[in-house]
């Protein structure tokens, strides 16, 4: 990891949301009206802008182009980024593209980075990771239906894939997708059956189904979720990322900084709802004078959410700091306290800024309303919240003597 | 008001319910997917049937041809619609028409009767009411910009609409619209500077800017919300219902019977949410033989959802037994006490049964995420909570010597 | 069950009430300074008032000289005694003494009832309840561990008692407690193993070990809880009440009445506190001629509880009504969810109170403070909340097919 | 300030720690029964191995004999503290006398510092601060009533003090206390309208009217408050501390320091109550072998505050990190946020640790009703959380150009 000094960071947080406020926050409108594609431009002009400023895959090494942050100063990025649906997209660090790399970069082969890797941190393409099934719980991983067939014929080995996989968010327009399958149905340990393999998205057998529509929209590109089935999906056996039987350890790997940039993401959209909640509060006049800032429920809404976000971005932040200096395992705790910490301050500050905006917070003339429909989730994918509290719970119950 | 037994209601309530279930709820998916145009006439033969059942404008008197109910058997009914989003416009008795039928047949002259009260009821045609104002607070009826200027040429008397408007309910498709504008500036008392003014919706000047996109949705006639404009609208004198200056003593008439009407609505989507919370996680297994039902977490969910509907329907129906039997002025903080009680109710129970649904909860494969989004303005419209809680401290304070 | 009509039923609790403002309630501040010794001359002529005027004993029935209530009736009746802490002593219906009533009219024998029920009804003597044990949790009522083992010899058949009891509510100053004992520790279903014995406090072996103190103070009399030891205590076979095995059916009957009994009194404690915050919001001044009730936030709390208070009430009443025509099976959830639902009304209002008081409120100086530590058990005593979402939500699941 | 190294914070964290364990908590079962006057010799014995170790006066500079740590490092300290009732009380940095001591080393002459300051620091005396009036909202501080009039006579330059206090903490055997009364009732600025003035306790006209019993409880010497009067008190001007008019000056000094203390000994309570709580859920059996822990609502708790508790401490050591650097000033939205943050987080974690403790934790046998009752007036005293709530948004607001 590149050391960055404070001040570096500073200049570096400072420049880029300029960035933010002058490239991509005027594309919003349109996004909200007509979708990412009518925007595709602006995205691509300002995509250029930021690698020319060397503002390109914050999460990654300089060997593979990135800024090589550590994850506490990326997390803070992440929040300035978070301040509009397409930080990250302009950098080059979405999900799940981001964790994509950071997977091929610990676990490709050669061959693999060539292929798959090096288009990616190049933003030439777009990648997607398919895991979560409409049929399993997503809480239980040993509940895996997508099967691997390894098999050796005259075309040579390859892995055969069947199984039914939803919420593969950015599908649409995809080079190629990580799919976890099982390929040892018979391992002792249930987390060591699957694997990952990689399968290009034009792979035969492969069908796009749909993209979901949530919550009243199926959305495209990078902002849409689909879902996929697969017929007898045949890749050769070096399509496999990482020994067999790894699938889950290496999903484990993506855990705390996936939940970092999400978490930090999060909090960009707080800081940015807080500020429409304060701007619309003082401007908005219940009668001459007297601006709807003067009611105390909205003062008490303002303060509330003022120390939830501070507090939010404090564990956060501790949270990388932990993993920086003493690796995840150290901060299993926090990496699940803040899932749903942060996920109950989101959704707790959207909604009380929407209700300050009164009819205008539920039409789609702001982005509350976008963040409302597309953030719902936040408390459910990556693990609901409710099962973070019981890993928390039961992380401490160890200490007590008591393994639940 | 017709008299109705307590069997005959159980007899219509059941049956209603039956058809709601045969009838309507089948029609749901397609809504979800392709709007409400493609199911046109699925609605409109389960309207027939329903007018041939006589459950017809159950708001209405006889002589209007309606049910005649009691504001209490009305809201029973109005619980049993609710579980369908199509309920009220199957029984003809949706916002704002149902509103509109009132307030016509209470104060309509004849002829305005025989334009705008029969064909409503009929069923032949919609109508909406313009009230809200994008640039004034919907708290503070004293901010009411539309006017209504009255003169007098050679083409007769007439008022001259200019204003502007949004959140017109079902303006798409509508006949005629109800404006709330100013007749008399200068009245001293500023709740009697305002009047209501039916004004077809084809009359030149009319503009419809735009049905206001709304949490990811622009809808669609009925479940549609409009921004009108109006430059120089002319309609004669006779267009004016009920007195000059009466505009809000009439618009306050619609309070409660309204209030009843959405209230007991939001339960029925309560129940039928929390029915399908109930059978997801009596369906959906954590591992072979765990269902989701077994985690304590959703077994408080369930438990609180309970007794919050229970408490929420008690409410509502004590309320329109107070206004049936003492009038509305007697119910006042009933009326106001509801509005946030259910309201809150309304979003805790959608929230919680999307957090047991998990991924499949944000998705539109339900009705779940609909009522999400259709029903946030549910804290907002007909006043938001904080108005309404001001508006019940207030009046309690009066006993104690306090008037705010 | 007598009769009583609408207008007796107003009568009574309008005469009633103005007894607890007149009789009751001017000797709180002694009982809050110097407790209940110091006021019972006061409480003696009060209770004698009340019996002068036939309101005594109001659960039970006129043949043990009770008023015949109804269980809805004694609720409405249960909400103005529990305005004061005195209320439901001066009628003779204090806990635990109305539930033992109860159950010593239905079970007891002959000679049971002269010695026991008769000088209890006369309000002669006072009685106490001795179930929860301190080493078992009291939700599991299968891990009882008091035992009381049949002997016969020289001195007759006779039960012998070992065993550990805590919170036997007025065990001080009381002439018998009723004790929940195993005497067939050998039964197959759990729910057998214990009857319940009558066991006068000077047995020998019955060793009063402490009034426990709670939040503070020990209290006395009535209003204390006390912690016993039984020591191979012995009683003749027939102190047994009820059939051997049937300790758990009869405490079982208690259940929906006594339910009802503490939830109307959390309301009238609700309403009385609710008055308390609005008088004092009406009466403090943040700057002259600037009541503390002008400000939104304290507008909010009182909003929001009388929502609450009117919503639990409409709760109780109705459970108690099923009870009435139905039966107590009928309204099992019914008697579950107002337990959680009443108690945490309760303790937001009360805490709300207290907030509004401001120093004040923490003081002994109000009754907040005496209820504030009093009811805190209310969410504990008879079921802690969690245990009865649990059987909420059973019974729900068991209509989706799923047996928890 | 002394600079103190990471590593040496640690070790004297440990250490106190340790002390905590081994010296105070002990003493607690008594405390908890007996009262502080049980307990003297064991504290007094305590405090003297705090002193020969150099834990002393925490928050003093080493020239009034004090260890001199900087806030932050003070906060940290002064949360192992908060673990026990005993702990401030044993590095003689209870309140008030800590705050007192602070602001007699700033504002004291040296005649004051000699016969006021040294034998505070040296632990010889205690003091109280007299500023809370009864008949005044303390959240206005335009609303003081007391008055210290100045006189010259034969007997010399005095202020005659008339007034009434309460809530003036461990005025019980203190020797002097501060008193904030108007001494320029004309100043046009209401905030330069009072003084402080040291008074001794036996100062004649100065009427101990009675300790204030509080939730049950009126405690004694330093774990008391009291209600004051004072009648034409005399005291030599020569006791004013500071200048005339400054009095408010001087207190709102006292703020950042106090409020740093108050939540980081919050937050230590926080920690003993969360480790009780887990303590009992791993212990309690439900059935053989099944803890209380087992239970997904305990988990939820033990989850949720393990989040809250956390989240609380960083935003405590920040703000104090941000008074060490940059001053108060800078700090003033953060010294407000926490104040209602930690708040409720105390309330909620011994909320949730009484409710896991079942009927136990309503007792005093454990030290959970102790705090319950003590620290509900976390949320009013130093300003209500309301206040501060207002407070954060008032300056919020100003950065969007609305001055409330």
């Amino acid at each position: 990891m590149t050391t960055t000094t404070a001040t570096d960071m500073d200049t570096l947080l400072s420049d880029v949301r300029n960035f933010v406020e002058e490239r991509l926050i005027p594309l919003e409108p349109k996004l909200r009206t007509d979708g990412l594609a009518a925007i595709s431009s602006g995205i691509e002009s300002a995509r250029e802008v930021a690698k020319e400023n060397g503002w390109w895959c914050p999460q990654m090494n300089a060997e593979h182009g990135g800024m090589g942050l550590s994850l506490h100063d990326f997390g803070r990025l992440s929040e300035v980024l978070g301040r509009s649906p397409l930080g990250h997209l302009a950098l080059n660090c979405q999900a799940p593209d981001a964790g994509n790399m950071e997977i091929l970069a610990d676990h490709a082969s050669e061959a693999q980075k060539d292929a798959f890797l090096d288009p990616l941190t190049a933003g030439e393409v777009r990648s997607c990771f398919a895991m979560t099934e409409p049929e399993n719980a997503g809480s239980n991983p040993k509940q895996l239906s997508t099967t691997a067939e390894r098999v050796s014929d005259e075309n040579g080995e390859a892995y055969v894939l069947n199984g039914h996989k939803w919420f593969t968010t950015g599908a649409d327009g995809a080079d190629f997708t990580i799919v976890m399958a099982v390929t040892n149905p018979d391992a002792d340990n249930p987390y060591q059956r699957a694997s990952m393999i990689i399968v290009p998205m034009d792979a035969e057998g492969l069908e796009h189904v749909r993209k979901i529509p949530i919550m009243g929209e199926e959305g495209e590109g990078w902002l849409s979720h689909s879902e996929l089935r697969f017929h007898d999906v045949r890749v050769p056996v070096d399509n496999r990322l990482g020994p067999e039987k790894h699938g889950f350890t290496i999903a484990q790997e993506r855990l705390g900084p996936g939940r970092i940039h999400h978490c930090m993401r999060w909090i960009g959209i707080c800081e940015r709802a807080f500020e429409m909640m304060c701007e619309r509060a003082a401007s908005r006049e219940l009668s001459p004078g007297t601006p709807l800032a003067s009611k105390q429920t909205i003062q008490n809404w303002v303060a509330e959410s003022r120390a939830r976000i501070d507090a939010a971005r404090l564990m956060v932040l501790k949270a990388a700091r932990t993993i920086d200096e003493k690796g995840a395992r150290a901060a299993r705790v926090d990496i699940s306290t803040i899932k749903y910490f942060v996920a109950d301050t989101l959704h707790e500050v959207l909604d009380q800024a929407i209700q300050v905006h009164g009819a205008l917070g539920v039409t789609d003339d702001t982005l509350l309303s976008f963040w409302y429909r597309h953030e719902r989730g936040a408390s459910i994918y990556d693990g609901p919240s409710e099962v973070h509290k019981s890993v928390v719970a039961r992380r401490v119950f160890r200490e007590y003597g008591v393994n639940l």
